[in-house]
């Protein structure tokens, strides 16, 4: 008789977006006159540029002649994008990275969960608290996790990092070492960001250690201030203790799209083996490529007319941010994060959970956020807004905020 | 430290067709003037139909403007392309499937890798010898396979079914019990077909044995008899013991777009657990859906245009399987497969190993085949051609055969 995986029947609950999801359908189905604004989920709500959409054409059309037509694509990506990658990520910045270098995928969520994969199922995983929960969930899956304790939400085998008011939302060195760190910043969700400095001392920490970062640069765009590196191959000593892993989807709204890509430095060994070869034949066993059309869409990202676009989009998703992040703050919340990153951490008023502010706005402001709990404990009594709305839906939530 | 997944190591060589590509790009280097022709690989050649051209253009339209932008997809995929799924390939065959029971994802190639990570460490696999590479590769990346007979290029672990001549490339049934079950109808590499009755002995198996079958249905579209069956639905009581597996490549040339989808009726339990449910899990947290104008692109592949369009394409693509079928034939060869199927398995001559035959072969006619022992020890010997050239490469590629 045949057996299941059984770390999956660990997983507490379903995943965080899919119960919110749920939860606002229900409140939609009961009250169908209300308008629901949703700064949940952190999906873009602006259409894709003009130089994407004539890229995409263009694209079709070509797979659409005989002379032009393209079937499988290589198994790391097409060259067009990873070059055009490499100079436009990497090279501009001085991080000596190289095409070969560069995986190209159907997006980051994918990537970071199964990037895991590579590595021993005896590896200490650490991770941030509060946290984005596909980092965790996939080392559940695989068994690295531990077991799970109900009542404090945590896993026993998974080193906590707690970030915290107190802390800047910054994580400090863990005590006890991890093999396997994953990092995200700009932060999902706190919208902390962390300087060059402390980055560095980070990376000197893993390559001293034996251990992985597990960067997660989705937020990168979003970055406003100096001193704040977009890639963490600006420290000295990343290429050999870190993976960084990208996103298209909130630079260039491709949350539908399903593009972004993983580094594998070819420096980064365990031993004798790269984990670039290792990684390169999960590809090649696992994944048959982005579909050309969307690597395409991923090129023209880094023209010259789709820069300019979307540098329009992310100062509007920005001007959103500001005005939630300094209409919270008028109105007395204690909020954070919104100037390197699309998110706004607020603190849930008056002592109430995450879950019972998420369904006090919903019921009395109809606004839809995520809870900080179901980012981790160290979530708990906090609350993610997203500026990736409408201008005007934004304001109108904001203000509705306001009013309670 | 930390630790790499050990099991990776174990894995000989690289992925097949990455090493077939290698070698034919070193003898082009080597002679530049020399037209190769490739029937190795199973890449489609012609160009997307019109009807799913002109759905690409649509859908990319409606992501370039506000009012009709798409975000993140549902977990399972479009409703659309799931009902209309589950209307033509299921209704209409008697299958008892649900929109519900259909999850949409980039490809049958994923699915078939990934599906295994539901299923607990222990569990038992038989596969066919030959054998698609992947179905073994991702069990052996996931420490389920044992070790490496390097001599006999077995696995201790894994079960193999042996596909001959003399069984017709018909696995019997195995005696030791296996707890997950892959087959592949119309096979690939072999091109062999199950009847339904046959099929049926498979289905009544698992379910007195309480094993899975994961049934791959890639190359439905190619059977053009009576009495074989295009899903393994078609046969009683599969709803509590198979998952199929299908894909957009090879009946709609979907190979560089990647769209395929997977069915887990939600009959199919261990215990009180439905594989189901496990699934949709995995998609949640692993996973983000398939693109948006893709998955519109798969709608069209069932329209009346797209539908009469594809006909067409499959015809094209068996009036090549045709040719070389009966023009290796005439010309000596034992050949089998190709007339359910893109593919036709041949026998090596003159006691060649396949790779000795697939070096022949370049080296003498500048066609690229695949070797047969690529895809496991019971292939050595064989060799595998695909109908998806075009036609003129086809015909002079098996007429540069007959003049060897």
């Amino acid at each position: 008789m045949f057996q299941i995986n059984e770390n999956y029947l660990k997983l507490p609950g379903s995943y965080l977006f899919s119960t919110i999801g749920k939860k606002v359908s229900a409140y939609s189905g009961a009250h169908p006159d209300k308008k629901i604004i949703r700064l949940g989920i952190g999906d873009v709500t602006l259409p894709l540029a003009p130089a994407i959409v004539s890229a995409l054409h263009k694209a079709v059309e070509e797979m659409g002649r005989a002379e032009t037509f393209r079937g499988y694509a290589p198994d790391l990506g097409y060259e067009f994008l990873r070059n055009t990658i490499a100079e436009n990520d990497y090279k501009s910045r001085g991080c000596e990275i190289g095409p070969d270098e560069i995986f190209i995928s159907d997006g980051a969520k994918s990537d970071s969960a199964n990037i895991q994969e590579i590595f021993g199922p005896e590896n200490k995983v650490a991770v941030c608290d509060p946290v984005y929960p596909v980092y965790v969930d996939s080392n559940v899956m695989a068994g690295r996790a531990g077991s799970y304790d109900r009542e404090r939400g945590i896993w026993s085998d998974v080193i906590y990092m707690p970030c915290t008011e107190e802390n800047g939302f910054l994580p400090g060195l863990p005590k006890e070492h991890p093999d396997l760190i994953y990092l995200c910043f700009p932060n999902n969700p706190t919208g902390a960001v962390i300087t060059k400095a402390r980055l560095q001392e980070w990376v000197d920490y893993a390559n001293e250690t034996g251990a992985v970062i597990l960067y997660d640069a989705a937020y990168e765009a979003y970055i406003s201030e100096p001193g704040v590196p977009h890639s963490i191959y600006e420290c000295e000593g990343a290429v050999t203790c870190a993976i960084e892993l990208k996103s298209f989807s909130k630079n260039a709204g491709f949350t539908g799209m399903r593009l972004g890509y993983t580094v594998i430095p070819k420096k980064l060994k365990c031993g004798d083996v790269a984990l670039h070869s290792l990684w390169a034949r999960r590809h090649g066993t696992k994944y048959n490529g982005a579909p050309y059309i969307v690597q395409r869409a991923g090129e023209a990202v880094y023209s010259r007319e789709g820069k300019a676009q979307l540098e329009a989009q992310i100062s509007y998703y920005r001007k959103n941010a500001d005005y939630i992040f300094n209409g919270l703050k008028r109105a007395g919340y204690t909020v954070s994060g919104g100037v390197n990153s699309p998110y706004i951490w607020l603190k849930t008023p008056k002592g109430m959970t995450s879950w019972e502010f998420f369904d006090y706005l919903l019921e009395n402001a109809n606004v839809a956020g995520t809870p900080g709990s179901g980012f981790g404990p160290g979530g708990e009594g906090y609350f993610r807004l997203t500026a990736f709305g409408s201008y005007e839906n934004t304001v109108e939530a904001v203000d509705r905020i306001r009013m309670l």
